[in-house]
């Protein structure tokens, strides 16, 4: 059966829009700047589950899922728009209320004004859009579509913290006072993501960075998404991936953990290409805790389009795209 | 129980968002033009039926609320965005397909490029945010609250008329080849109603509008918006209420056919008010087939803040905005 993404580059082709299939649409503002927007559209026991999450936190990922749009496309946030289809049983409730006060705590923070959008109930699906505007230097967004053969690939902090926090869900695990910290931490990367909202910007500045996402799907599909776009493949090492350092705590076998970091989405790090004599440039830029920083070289682009190699233990494997379509 | 609109406003006043409250947010664009936003929700069973529709109508409705918005700030659409999320029963059918091409067409005849926006499964409700960009002149956006007392309250072209089809509907009424030509035409009022785009920036340019809306909630309930954006009231004249001119083919009662005209909803006409001095000019634009033209005066902005009053037969009573919540 065809996928979302199949249809939509099928509407895409059949009425000519170009505008569309990067993670924001880049429109004109002025001499100096383009204007960045996004929408993203969050579906209760699809893309969240209301006795996982409390509101403040679903209304706190309803907004970085956008904003981390806008990040992926080197850009700043500027306003935002949401709209909501709430069911019947929630109306009389201090959901809303408590959903909106994490959206603006959240909104304040990363200086985003809600300036619209819709309040309409539903019968009983809870449905959330997410519009997030902001802006680029003229010419300037990073495409998924600049990726060159021999560019080293590269994503921000660590990954698979947000497939474990969906793991320890699915286990019953809840947010509670004596909770283990590993625990929380997982789980908070699962339920309260936060985007790069000043590292996409940054790289933007740069002015080497040749293709950007953010890894919402996981780091196979999204990479298969700017291989694709590029017209390009590409090769990364199992012991290169940034594994999330509370994931030893869940899983002790290293083929787990690294399934996690590869498959498990929803991380929202970045992940973009630059050419192979750029990247020392960028090492003076990188910081961290350890021996994995801000930036993790984790493989290169080959011209072997649309094929991803996972490198394991001195040996080559294909890796498909299975990016968990989140819950 | 709080309705939306309270929910909205008290959202609005808590978090200080100034820019919340008009048909479409206004943003900074560039020197000349401000750019407008908005964001429409539809929600299957709440603002549509699936067995009343088809998909192409369906498609086509969606960007015209939005549309509506942009005509009724005196705007011209540019761009939109689209997310739906579609139940798991319709993703193998042709539903999507014929979804976009009714947008399509729409968007086409509109000059507007569909530029991004999201597709989501749902667990079982249909769910579509309809998001539309426009501009206007710098600082020449037409907002709620410029109401002033003594203004003339002017609609465009004839009301009731999706009011009178969702009657059709309920009654069992569809589309097919033998239907008489009356019906067919209400049927069409509510399932493919066209958005204001001439009129909207055409009032724009005049420079004496002093407030605008569109009748998507219904004439009393949307003029009740403009008098409490403005601070003001209304008095409207029953016997000037331009009826659509298919309504008394199905019912003969004056009386329904005013509740139609005043309290249905999504005719999609704009609402307005002028200085009584500019009304004259405003008439040598009038143009129609008949006594009722594009325009018509219908009553006066009064001081009696958000109270309405409904003139008829000499009478006057207090005009409970009553709008339907659509379905």
């Amino acid at each position: 059966m065809r996928s979302e993404f199949d249809f939509i580059k099928n509407i895409k082709d059949k009425y000519g829009l170009g505008r569309i299939g990067d993670d924001c649409a880049i429109l004109p503002k002025n001499d100096e700047t383009d204007l960045l927007i996004s929408s993203d559209m969050l579906v209760e026991d699809i893309d969240f589950r209301l006795d996982w999450t409390t509101p403040e936190s679903l209304g706190h990922k309803a907004l970085t899922v956008s904003l981390s749009d806008i990040a992926a496309m080197g850009g700043t946030p500027t306003f935002a728009l949401l709209s909501i289809a709430i069911p019947e049983h929630l109306w009389p409730t201090d959901f809303l209320d408590r959903f909106y006060a994490g959206y603006h705590s959240h909104a304040k923070r990363s200086r985003v004004e809600l300036v619209g959008g819709d309040v309409s109930r539903s019968p009983e699906t809870l449905v959330i859009d997410s519009i997030v505007l902001g802006e680029v230097p003229k010419g300037g967004a990073i495409l998924r579509s600049g990726a060159k053969r021999g560019d080293a690939i590269i994503v921000t902090f660590r990954l698979g913290g947000a497939g474990g926090g969906l793991r320890l869900l699915e286990q019953g695990e809840r947010h509670s006072a004596d909770l283990d910290s590993w625990k929380s931490i997982l789980l908070d990367s699962q339920l309260r993501p936060w985007p790069q909202l000043g590292t996409g910007p940054f790289l933007q500045r740069l002015g080497f960075v040749n293709s950007m996402i953010d890894i919402s799907d996981g780091l196979s599909s999204d990479l298969m998404h700017i291989c694709q776009a590029s017209g390009v493949g590409a090769r990364i090492n199992a012991d290169k991936i940034p594994i999330n350092l509370n994931l030893p705590s869940l899983t002790s076998d290293p083929n787990d953990q690294l399934d996690l970091a590869v498959n498990a989405g929803e991380d929202y790090q970045l992940l973009f290409t630059v050419p192979d004599d750029k990247v020392d440039e960028l090492s003076s830029d990188m910081i961290g805790d350890d021996s994995h920083g801000l930036f993790t070289a984790i493989g290169r682009i080959t011209p072997n389009v649309g094929v991803i190699e996972l490198v394991r233990d001195n040996v080559s494997e294909i890796l498909e795209p299975k990016g968990y379509r989140h819950f």
